[in-house]
């Protein structure tokens, strides 16, 4: 399957959660509260996690179509973070929008991130599926957002230390990027009624290319054409980000000059990024990526084989080979 | 029963709570994430909500030594809002302690309170109880969620306006406090295997006794021993706060002088606490409160007599009764 045609399922299926967004979260009383929790919501973006959610309850042999609420609690829960994460990181724009505390403030940022995360458990609960089956994707809900709360939490404490070690590194993207697409892709399972050594495997699917997703997304900061990228590459590094490019470059003694060097001139940065290239830095890091995906299609062997099944490699496959 | 037995009552069940809290959120890696989240549960507090739903699971029949997981989760709610809200309003202090935002800066406060959040559904669905059951509580839990946040929107937008009506005040109020307190009384049943006629009973209860506690808190900052305030009469008074005593003197065109002027010297806030006194601006929420309280304790003639229907009792009048 080609490029455009990933987009087209993917097209199909982020207009089936975007209506469901429409039905599960109407603009009430207070208006200026929803309004601020719809703002991401609404500049839409390409909806992996929630795509991911129903192709794997197709795999399993599910009826995706009427695991809508639950696509749309995981899309809620990665929205409640993204607004969240930026007030943290103090983040002007995201998707092309104003972050939500630079419109709301703070406050309102706080509070429209907190309502969305209620939103996904009372969303969640309306799927039409056994209540056994909607408990047991709750717990995986609740414990998947105490682990972005760890990775989240890492994620600042390394900006405050000098060296990271790989497998911290690892254990922080796991927590913060990997463990929602693992739950993506296992809630589908799970509220398909399928086995839970076939919930428990695509889990790994989705925990595994989630990762990889997040390693690619730091080797695309550096190598990226910068009209795709929408913005100047390398950022990243001069802002002190340790990715594990970074990370690969520091445990062999590379000298990268412009790292947290937000002045840096872009001769500077194109210069360091060389240096990354000759060290192999960023082919480690790309590679790293690919093997974490091979190593999540491999989960997948539990499925018996499907158009569905097929899909979710290629998903697999297109979270890694592009993005912006 | 006198103060000192419902006293006793409430400190038992307090050690239940607090040693759950141990038991079900412990300090494990990473630990400043955790003992940012432990900070203010760890500083005590009556765990009056905790309480009510292991009273309201007693009176409904159940295991309330069962429900420890339930009444954690309760807690862990309340003490999430409590973080929060401390950014929001930049407090400085909450229970004699640093507010968490001010140990461990804003970003550490947003997780900690994210991660307690996340916890209290974790820990609700470790509750020994059936899944529909189960599930049924973590319903009330995130609808609850869902209207604490839309009351907390509506009290920092009141702070923005220069009317508001009774009946907006008592819809933030029910939101704010009141539906806390009504899910966790109604929790307590529903994991009692108790009528859905019983539960919303026992909802009603919680929530309207909820509400008479918040109003009896705004009458008892006007007109408790500073001794017992622990702070300075009239503290709301000078910061605009817009309570009922307020809402009811700017009805009743009663010229409130030191409204929302924090430089007011102690004479002019006694004069102005007077001034409502006579206005008869106080009373009128003292009895609102008792009114509330009155017809919470209504709603509990869906149970039969008990001992712990009787402690259900006394501690709505408890609520309004005392506060320090």
């Amino acid at each position: 399957m080609g490029d455009i045609m990933m987009e087209r399922e993917l097209e199909k299926r982020a207009a089936l959660v975007s209506g469901a967004i429409e039905q599960f979260l109407p603009v009430v009383h207070p208006c200026g509260l929803y309004e601020a929790g719809r703002h991401l919501l609404d500049s839409g973006g390409k909806r992996l996690r929630p795509s991911m959610l129903l192709l794997a309850a197709e795999a399993a042999g599910g009826d995706a179509a009427a695991l809508a609420p639950a696509a749309v609690s995981i899309e809620l829960i990665h929205n409640f973070t993204l607004i969240h994460d930026d007030i943290m990181d103090n983040a002007d724009v995201r998707r092309g929008r104003a972050a939500v505390h630079k419109r709301w403030g703070v406050s309102g940022a706080i509070l429209a991130g907190d309502t969305l995360y209620s939103k996904a458990f009372q969303v969640l609960g309306m799927t039409p599926a056994e209540p056994k089956r909607i408990l047991e994707a709750m717990n995986v809900l609740s414990w998947t957002c105490t682990a972005i709360c760890e990775g989240q939490w890492l994620d600042l404490e390394f900006e405050t230390r000098d060296r990271v070690s790989e497998s911290e590194y690892m254990e922080m993207i796991e927590k913060k990027t990997g463990v929602l697409y693992g739950a993506s892709a296992c809630m589908g399972a799970i509220l398909s009624d399928a086995s839970p050594e076939t919930a428990k495997k695509l889990d790994e699917f989705g925990r595994l290319t989630g990762m990889g997703f997040q390693i690619q997304d730091d080797v695309l900061d550096l190598t990226a054409p910068e009209k795709i990228l929408g913005k100047r590459r390398g950022g990243d590094l001069i802002e002190g980000k340790k990715t594990l490019i970074i990370i690969h470059a520091l445990a062999h003694n590379v000298a990268v000059d412009v790292f947290g060097r937000k002045d840096a001139s872009a001769e500077d940065i194109e210069k360091a990024i060389k240096v990354l290239e000759e060290s192999g830095s960023i082919e480690y890091a790309r590679s790293k990526a690919v093997m974490l995906v091979k190593s999540g299609k491999d989960a997948l062997e539990v499925l018996p084989d499907s158009p569905a099944r097929a899909r979710l490699l290629e998903l697999a496959d297109y979270m890694i080979r592009r993005r912006y």
